[in-house]
């Protein structure tokens, strides 16, 4: 996208629909006096002060009235993007919004693209790259998880921590390349002893970042779980037991395609995203096969694999086999053995006994009934989400392969750097090393940038933001 | 509804889905306050000015953020609803804004009903009820031609013409009745003739206003259009046709069930519904009978009805007839005959040649080349609305049965009125005839009202308006 600071852009800035009200966003050097070319109230807004709300039409350029509007004016640098910003609040209808949007790019403004009131507000520096995607991530949150932690983001509360720790960086390589200058008077300022332990801990602390990611992500995509399991096991039942009470909030909206046997969940505020194959059918003799080999594929994209089998019926070795399997995989996909019917539990000899032991990840239940459900949520949640990490109690998390991939290159130059020290190599070597961990932790929080960095982060926003 | 003008109401008023920025509106006389209980700025919102907008973030009870937002204060009597009003701009996420609504119930305001805020307009004298309803009517519209006549009536331009004849008949009542004080006395304040002359002149312009109830309901609800004619004429070709080139914008949002069979094409800026019997299949030797039969039937609703032939086809004498039926009949609607697959004629015996001559209803055209599909498109528009009225060139018109209803109650009792002074009918029987019409355009304003009527009327509003 080629941009010109000085273009003024606009949008509609509400979801699309109707309702009540809509607001279109004008933005850039010129945004008042483009709004003024259209709009008409008792005064003109370029006399008015800065987040003052004004009445009055939108006409066409004959002069009839598009529609009755509110104009809300923010003078730069106070608005959301830092620019000159005039938000109108007009009746928010299809037709009117588009007829009122067209009018004011025929007054000179130029449609926004995606994301692009944010882009501009980072660019301006009203907020770093960890707080734009923040704004994505909060306006698709569907559950309170999601949510908590891209306000936390949002807050500034993890880009802090990651300056602090690149400032630290920059300090000590500061001091290597002070050393540098002095080199000849062979006058040692930096204590590589020190600095070393400075590094270590840095590491450290990125580290137990890193190790946030599997959270935040589960946070922001939700739990991919799947569940399987033989024909006539329940599937079905427990998928609509589920439902019923978990249901996430609707989210189809127009443009939205949807993976009809995949539903979503909302439990205890974490969303899971639940794909059903039970939709695929298998020959009888084939069934138990396809049963195992499709558990270990989905377990290879899955956080959660939800096994389903009758617990009334006797085991057969095939059903040992597969238990044992699923207990025993590597994948990172935890697993529960959902033993369901058990309101036709009868004898003791049942196959699931063997198991069952004290082994929390098996869970008898009734779909039917509804009896041990509470424990297959309980069980889902701890098993998804429960031995992950984020940092103190504030759910701050990194949230994007984007961020894991950086601080890990972070890391990286860090543990050569410290190699460097061992191995005595010179200053350069040593602050090179470090500079290329500054570089990594800048692209986290956008200090460092390029042109295609930016269009892949706001390409992913809805235009109007 | 039992509504308190002490209750703070709160709704989403943007449209419902994903987008940058939705809005909250919470308005009542404790507006103000109920939004300093949630709303952390830098100042308390009850020490702001009117029409200001606030940097702050709205908290739980507990003091974690839920949202950044800009709350826009507008203090009564100077806001849409004329009460203290509180407008949260906020992320606009499904999520996030439930969160936030969720938090200021619980901060003492009540759910919106539908239309709550515009009926508190009205209430509060902010807006007459012809305006109210325009104001639906302009988020509902798909148009050119629905946009214009709603933003005609938002703008009070017909309520000032109802109001203007109201006021005429309030005049010559109390000159009626004023010379009924003075009966005792024989004077003869009020000529006779010239109150005959006015009456007669009032019900002219209420004659004219009725008269725009086809236009108006036609610019609000679209023109009704069929199209039937036997299978295999090309029915679905002509559809296609008019959709590649005049679908109306996509209006398809959660919670609307869409018919099928039923398309919106905007032609000229008007709409049309057109519906599509073609779906319905019928055995052959059926087909001519049921086309007659369907043709009839359909017509009974709709403004319009396209009926379909094959031109390249010899005639029969049932096309004969149904024509001839088509041509002669009494309905309401308009027909088009519409000669499909202009492209494959070539003898000059064809059968629609004796239809033709000079009559502007038959259309030669073919779907398949386009040719003439632009002749059918001007007679769509020309046949179902051409002839309709409005008033000036203003596109002032009305658009309700309730309004049509009204403003013939007000011409019945006129006429009685009329007949009263023919039939030297004392001042008293005169007068209440008069009042009655005087009430029944209190009814389209909104200066007569009832619970039921208003209920009636803001119940097809959305939440948030």
């Amino acid at each position: 996208m080629i941009t010109s600071p000085n273009d003024v852009i606009a949008a509609v800035a509400t979801p699309v629909g109707e309702g009540g009200i809509a607001v279109i966003r004008i933005s850039g050097l010129n945004a008042i006096g483009v709004a003024d070319a259209v709009f008409t109230g008792s005064v003109p807004l370029r006399e008015v002060r800065t987040q003052t709300a004004h009445v009055g039409a939108i006409r066409t350029q004959s002069g009839e009235i598009i529609d009755q509007v509110v104009a809300l004016l923010f003078r730069e640098p106070n608005s959301y993007t830092g620019e000159n910003t005039v938000e109108v609040s007009c009746h928010g209808g299809f037709y009117v919004t588009r007829r009122l949007l067209a009018r004011i790019l025929e007054a000179g403004a130029r449609m926004a693209g995606p994301g692009e009131f944010t882009r501009r507000a980072f660019l301006n520096g009203r907020i770093d790259l960890l707080q734009a995607e923040a704004v994505a991530d909060l306006i698709h949150a569907k559950t309170e998880l999601s949510h908590r932690t891209s306000v936390q983001r949002l807050e500034g509360t993890l880009s802090g921590i990651v300056r602090d720790l690149r400032n630290d960086l920059v300090n000590i390589s500061s001091l290597l390349e002070l050393e540098l200058d002095f080199s000849e008077e062979g006058i040692d300022v930096a204590d590589k002893h020190e600095i070393g332990q400075k590094i270590s801990s840095v590491i450290g602390q990125l580290g137990k970042i890193a190790g946030t990611y599997r959270y935040g992500r589960i946070s922001r995509e939700g739990v991919r779980a799947v569940i399987v399991g033989k024909p006539n096991v329940g599937k079905s039942s427990i998928i609509n037991n589920l439902l019923n009470e978990n249901r996430a909030i609707v989210t189809d909206i127009p443009g939205t395609t949807r993976d009809v046997l995949r539903e979503e969940l909302d439990i205890e505020g974490i969303l899971f995203t639940l794909s059903d194959t039970a939709g695929i059918r298998t020959g009888k003799d084939e069934a138990e096969k396809e049963g195992i080999s499709r558990a270990h594929t989905e377990a290879m994209s899955a956080d959660l694999i939800l096994y389903v089998a009758d617990c009334s019926e006797p085991v057969s070795d095939a059903d040992r086999k597969i238990f044992t399997r699923l207990k025993e995989s590597n994948s990172l996909a935890g697993t529960i053995i959902v033993g369901n019917k058990k309101d036709l539990l009868r004898t003791d000899d049942n196959f699931l006994r063997e198991f069952i032991s004290d082994d929390p990840n098996i869970i008898l239940c009734s779909a039917k009934t509804g009896e041990g459900m509470d424990d297959l949520r309980s069980a889902m949640v701890r098993i998804a989400v429960g031995t992950d990490h984020h940092l103190g109690e504030k759910n701050i998390c990194i949230t994007s392969i984007r961020h894991k991939d950086a601080i890990e290159k972070a890391i990286t130059g860090l543990e050569a750097a410290l190699d460097d020290i061992r191995t005595a190599k010179s200053n350069e070597f040593i602050s090179l090393n470090i500079r290329l961990a500054i570089e990594s932790l800048g692209e986290i929080i956008g200090e460092v940038t390029t042109e295609d960095l930016l269009n892949n982060i706001f390409s992913k926003f809805c235009i109007g933001k």
